[in-house]
């Protein structure tokens, strides 16, 4: 299960300032890995507002079951990640692990069942046994810790080859606040959401609703415009926390998502969120190279989002990417089966900076040399026009190898 | 681009008998392959019945929309279908090189050009030259002969590791006739169709309208249930024609698709096209497994078939499959991402025989032996009882090894 690091990581990684009202503590519990940890806590003040989005998955995990009962409280206390073990797919059993894990956790935190959330990434099937951690929670919410950001990050990861950490900082009414995020992801990636955990905090009073309200909207350009390999999982789970310790330094509270004194958090917030999106897909199984799809006047939005995703998840394109092949016929291909429109004789297509076609034909200056240039390096960007309105999404993507095939092929061996 | 012959090629091949009314040509044009047949011509006598099911591409080819323009006039004189190049996203050069072979065919048998049908395969994006195979057609058009039918599977093949054919014979009001078909796929498959051309050909003297009526029942559950990438391609074809020549021996014509007497015709023509799709999924690129996906129980028939199609194009139950692990995990994953209703605490799901999990839980008497002895086989079997309807609906595919990503990696090259 040890898989030498995506050459995409980021060649330095961001270090995490502490949030004022939030503690982290991390524990090897031996769920499935041994001799690495497998077990985040965060423990949040009172007064945390919490946000969420989940999976779309028609058969989500037991802790998403729990997570989206517990949302509309709008206040979280502590927060228990598990990796190894997804607790999906399990029944009555899977109920019982979150119910016994969530018991612990509120006397460990001191708080009531309703302020705790639950995420678990992992196998999926298994009956997941909440006895090897449940009893570690209290140690765990005495010993926690401010900056330990990086371990957290650690800590959440499956088949991801490097931990994924972002930072960003706004200033609100004059006071500047933080926001930290980690995530992990790795396969089963794509729209609404991925497998994919991400959590994030930060110091500024934002109230429950107007959290919500930011994070929904901050979510369809990052996360839920990438794709690994179009598998949407059970468990996906992005959970934001604001525990308001910004408002001791004089940043007032905010109630309301649209408040113009929200302005460059807001910013902040989706450029933190796509930074961590395009992490996961970059560290994607097997991948090489990230693939930056880019559709441009479609019909709407909506259009060009679904032609974007359709070439980023295209087994054709996707090959032909990682084969360092210019081959544009598959980007052809894969706008005409995403079914939107699209008119085959205005279409024009650029690899990077080379446009390789126009209105239907191959560009009679186009040079393969220097499309396949483009195609050598590690971000490759593919732009569609199409002509028709001024519709446009971008969506981010990744190869599919050999190595995604020899990783999904062994995974439970 | 030679690859080894799939393990899951058929034993044997069936011959197939002479179709009265019909001959067939074949040549070694150069188009793109050396040393091997790439092109095809079928004759048909005057009289011959024309139906055909297309792409649902946006962006289809020129040889489609050429087919397209000719059907409605329901009567064919001359086939020509070229490998090595699909002569889509060609543009106006595209269409001049249909309008070109189209002349020459049409000469060649001595029929209107609205008689002519053209079918292309192979790379995407560049111009098709004509005069690299024009010529040729007349000199086809005397030499063709009647019994030609596996050199006719032959030429068209591109990355294909077999020739495709299949015979049927069905009594119409007392008189046996005989139904004769051919395809090619490989890879790009996907329903609403795949890069898939198929041709098939019958005496019966069926007319037109009741011929496409009969093939566009047929083509739903066969080549639009099967899927290698879930890439669907700017040129699939499936023309089927019907020369009447069994009139001769007595078979009455027959003018409608619900006539009772086309009962057993009907059937056998269901059973020959799911017959060569199954091939096409077996020969798909690097495939080494067939997968078999059948959901039961759905709210609907489309219900079903959309969660078939999602397990069956998933890449991590693609890749578990190559590498022989029963996960019914990633089953669940694919049934919660399709968008269908599904109850996931209803779910049972079998591998062969083995019941792995049921009322949503792994099954307390499931043996992971047994189940990985299913998994061994060359056709693997995954049935999901949803419990809700009587929605049912299967589908085809094939595993996802490294040798898919090899062959697509370095097509053009």
């Amino acid at each position: 299960m040890s898989h030498p690091v995506s050459p995409l990581a980021p060649a330095a990684f961001a270090t995490l300032p502490a949030i004022a009202g939030l503690r982290i503590a991390t524990a090897e519990a031996g769920i499935k890995y041994k001799n690495r940890t497998d077990l985040l806590v965060m423990l949040f003040d009172a007064g945390t507002a919490v946000a969420g989005v989940f999976t779309r998955s028609k058969c989500p995990s037991a802790p998403v079951d729990f997570c989206r009962s517990n949302l509309p409280g709008g206040r979280a206390r502590v927060l228990v990640v598990n990796s190894g073990n997804a607790n999906a797919f399990t029944g009555r059993r899977g109920r019982e692990a979150t119910a016994a894990t969530a018991e612990a956790a509120a006397k460990a935190a001191g708080c009531a069942a309703s302020e705790v959330f639950l995420a678990s990434t992992g196998v999926i099937g298994e009956p997941l046994d909440a006895g090897r951690f449940a009893h570690l929670l209290e140690g765990l919410a005495g010993s926690a810790g401010e900056d330990r950001w990086r371990a957290a990050a650690e800590a959440i990861m499956t088949t991801d080859t490097y931990p994924k950490v972002a930072t960003k900082t706004a200033r609100i009414d004059g006071v500047d606040v933080t926001i930290n995020g980690i995530a992990k992801g790795a396969g089963m990636i794509a729209p609404d959401m991925a497998t994919m955990l991400s959590f994030v905090a930060t110091d500024a009073p934002i109230e429950a609703p107007a959290l919500q309200a930011l994070l929904r909207q901050a979510v369809e350009p990052s996360f839920n415009s990438v794709t690994v390999d179009s598998d949407t999982s059970t468990s996906d789970t992005l959970l934001m926390f604001a525990t308001g310790a910004a408002a001791a330094r004089g940043c007032p509270p905010v109630a309301e998502a649209g408040d113009a004194r929200l302005a460059a958090f807001r910013t902040a917030l989706g450029e933190l969120l796509l930074d961590l999106a395009r992490q996961v897909a970059r560290d994607g199984e097997g991948a090489r190279k990230e693939i930056v799809v880019t559709v441009e006047g479609a019909a709407s939005d909506a259009a060009a989002k679904k032609i974007a995703l359709s070439i980023a998840n295209s087994p054709l394109v996707k090959t032909a990417v990682a084969g360092e092949d210019a081959n544009w016929g598959r980007v052809v291909m894969a706008v005409g089966k995403a079914g939107e429109e699209a008119d085959r004789d205005r279409l024009a297509i650029h690899f990077g900076e080379v446009r390789v076609a126009v209105d239907g034909e191959r560009d009679p200056d186009y040079s393969e040399a220097a499309a396949s240039a483009v195609m050598r390096r590690a971000e490759i960007p593919i732009r569609v026009e199409l002509g028709l309105g001024a519709g446009r999404w971008t969506v981010y993507g990744c190869d599919l190898t050999k190595e995604y095939v020899a990783i999904n092929g062994d995974y439970r061996s």
